[in-house]
């Protein structure tokens, strides 16, 4: 029997749709389900999402009467007052949920809170109404997960705010908290039926927040846009100082950073868009998650640095196997050095700790390679490695340890540690 | 650009699949994705699963090299020596959890030490390695979540040892833990890879579990399949005095125990195997789920002692607005009676409480509608109710409540309450 529903009738949220078939084997000991979901999911490119003019929240909000958000606290600081403004002045009732969201605060604990928000007496939402979500990664993280759990799916919107929201943690299914011994153990797939990136928001982000950001725009670059990588050279630290044009009058830089913010979300969905459930593992997108899962915390790094070492760690690799020549690593390496992004970090040479790295990422992808992403013949496209030997990964480190002594600060990123960058 | 990937190359896991599709607004302002995800799921009917010749478990976990498993602690008291006898015969190591699985145990709590004990040093169970899960209702959820969240969604096989698992709990795709307001609250969709269903486990049922079991599986004979409600008429009490012909040697009751087993698991899937994702509401399984979701903890019920009460009630509501008459009510009535389910208790008499009941689940249902499930048209088939206005309720409820005055115990229930069943 197939549920290929003729009416929508009974459709629990337009968000989402289902069906399925069951059969049942002849000797009645036997049934099997095969079971479908979809959904759609948007991203857009909006200006000045809080001025009243600007249409896109008040399209959403007006017909569910009101909107329950979760918004970052640190944003709220700073945008609060035009979020409020906004729903004002379209008379639309607000009720909000201010949020800490520092890296600790990715845990179950925190997912309890916020759900009990969103299901308690205050907001009771409806399981096909959107919550708002307003903030960097980790809030998108641990909101994302909260409207996953309650109800068991509850749509949201998502404002990124930082640009590691809008280009990236944002847009993605990925919602999660930090396991005890692994970043980002735990989650659900929960992509935001609407993701809101707004540029103007970025004029007040921390520098240091801003340029380890800018890492996985690098990222979507160097596997998948070349014209991605040869726009951060030429206006990377252009963008960085304007805070993505949003400091001057520049009105070319201005459409250059929509570009680029254009661009990194295009290459982003072509690939993460068309296998949201992560049912596959050759992800570009994975490139410098790696060994990063394990160094990123150990070393204390920004999350964007901890990218940026490893994606430069990993063109040294690819070097060694014929996949990268010389120079296009070069290349790579004097982007994100031109940026301010690390490029090594000695946390590295624990080889012991790349290997448990290793194994554990292993498992964390099913199945049993690796499948670590690595620039492949020349810099914007990719390929996967199924194995890492110990002897191929102590070369590379080495290899990588000598080529980055060459510089004078090793290949230091600029306030590349998460103490540098708290401030709220 | 679609991801039909032509190879299983990159494959998470076996029983998981997934595409995608992305398109590009002309404006470069808009990205919209569209994504779908499949699974399978089995539901088999086993005798002795841990009889060391029984291969079922041995051919899911030999393979794997190993086999990480959640055990409910009475269920580990009763059957773990088997268990662990069983994976020693076949000389697949076995690493366990015993877990307490009260109702008041299906918390966040509770599915973080699952989680954190699955993910942990002594088990770091990879993505596509199936856990597994034995035990009843409680643990199926919590554990179930556990599975869910892990990487984001890790397999599992499900022991159904209660009748509740085994016919509904366990194969369901429901997930979850209770909120502070509402029962099931939050939680994430997620059916186990392959439930075996094994009679010879209910041997060791109390008495009061068993019962309250057989609820769910009236449940679906009252709105999908009559011939059910007349093996259960004919052959109820004689399942429940043998323990679904556990205790004897009559091998006509056992062929009737495993038709009713498998007639009740193909009329659930037959609806929730085709709506894993619950993106629709026409769903007869939830006869019984409406207004219980509050009286049942209000009152503090056995699950199956709820719905029952749910569903006379809902019958009587049913006869009122011409859906159905008054005899087929009464034949309902009396199947519950004579399995000691309870028809009546005084809580469904507190209108208040009936109306939040109904507020909340409209909203936990999305939409704006109820659609509380009542039989229609004879038993064994069902319709939806969009809307129970407060006096159509008030009416429901004391038409319910005279019928059963009626009844020298007032449609009491045996052991009907949680605390009756309290024995681990
Ligand atoms: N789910 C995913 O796919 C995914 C992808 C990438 C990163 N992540 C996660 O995202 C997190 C990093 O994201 P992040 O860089 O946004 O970190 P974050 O959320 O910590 O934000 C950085 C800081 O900037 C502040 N902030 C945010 N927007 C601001 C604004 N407009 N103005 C001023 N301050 C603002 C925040 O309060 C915070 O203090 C990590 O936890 C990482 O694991 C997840
Ligand atoms: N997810 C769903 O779709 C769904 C459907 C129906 C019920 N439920 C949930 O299931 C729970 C009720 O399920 P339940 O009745 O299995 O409750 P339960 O898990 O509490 O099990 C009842 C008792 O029987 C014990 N037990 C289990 N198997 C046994 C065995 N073989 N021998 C001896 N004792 C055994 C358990 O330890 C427990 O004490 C409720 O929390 C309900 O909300 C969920």
């Amino acid at each position: 029997m197939s549920a290929a529903r003729d009416s929508d009738k009974y459709a629990t949220s337009a968000h989402y749709g289902g069906s399925g078939r069951i059969s049942r084997a002849a000797d009645r000991r036997s049934l099997t389900v095969e079971a479908t979901f979809s959904l759609r999911s948007e991203v857009r490119l909006v200006t000045d999402v809080f001025a009243p003019t600007t249409p896109d929240l008040a399209e959403v909000y007006r017909p569910a009467g009101r909107c329950a958000a979760i918004v970052d606290a640190t944003v709220d600081r700073l945008h609060g007052g035009a979020l409020r403004a906004y729903f004002a002045a379209h008379g639309i009732p607000l009720t909000t949920m201010v949020c800490r969201a520092l890296e600790e605060d990715k845990t179950f604990d925190t997912v309890r809170r916020m759900a009990a928000f969103l299901g308690g007496e205050e907001c009771d939402v409806a399981r096909d109404e959107p919550v708002l979500v307003v903030g960097g990664g980790v809030l998108t993280d641990t909101a994302g997960l909260a409207c996953a759990l309650l109800n068991r799916r509850t749509p949201y919107v998502m404002i990124g705010t930082s640009i590691v929201s809008a280009v990236d943690a944002g847009p993605s299914p990925r919602t999660c908290v930090n396991g005890t011994l692994i970043k980002n153990a735990m989650g659900a797939y929960h992509p935001p039926v609407l993701t809101l990136v707004d540029r103007a928001l970025f004029r007040t982000l921390a520098p240091e927040h801003l340029r380890h950001g800018v890492a996985e725009i690098v990222k979507m670059g160097a596997v998948d846009d070349e014209g991605l990588l040869v726009l951060l050279q030429r206006h990377g630290r252009g963008l960085l100082e304007t805070r993505f044009a949003t400091t001057g009058e520049d009105r070319g830089l201005a459409a250059i950073a929509d570009e680029v913010l254009f661009r990194s979300l295009y290459a982003y969905l072509r690939h993460e868009g068309t296998n949201m459930f992560e049912t596959h593992q050759d992800r570009p997108h994975a490139y410098g998650h790696t060994w990063s899962t394990k160094f990123e915390p150990v070393a204390g790094l920004l999350h964007g640095h901890a990218v940026a070492v490893e994606m430069a760690f990993t063109a040294t690799l690819a070097t060694l196997i014929g996949w990268l020549d010389e120079d296009s690593r070069d290349a790579l390496l004097e982007v994100c050095r031109d940026l301010g992004l690390a490029v090594h970090h000695p946390v590295i040479e624990d080889l012991e700790l790349m290997r448990v790295a290793q194994e554990s990422v292993r498992r964390k992808r099913g199945g049993s390679a690796l499948w670590a992403v690595a620039p492949r013949g020349g810099l914007g496209k990719c390929d996967y490695l199924a194995e890492v030997e110990d002897s191929l990964l102590a070369e590379a480190v080495d290899r990588h340890r000598v080529r980055c002594a060459g510089f004078p600060d090793g290949g230091a990123g600029l306030g590349m540690y998460l103490r540098d960058a708290r401030w709220s």
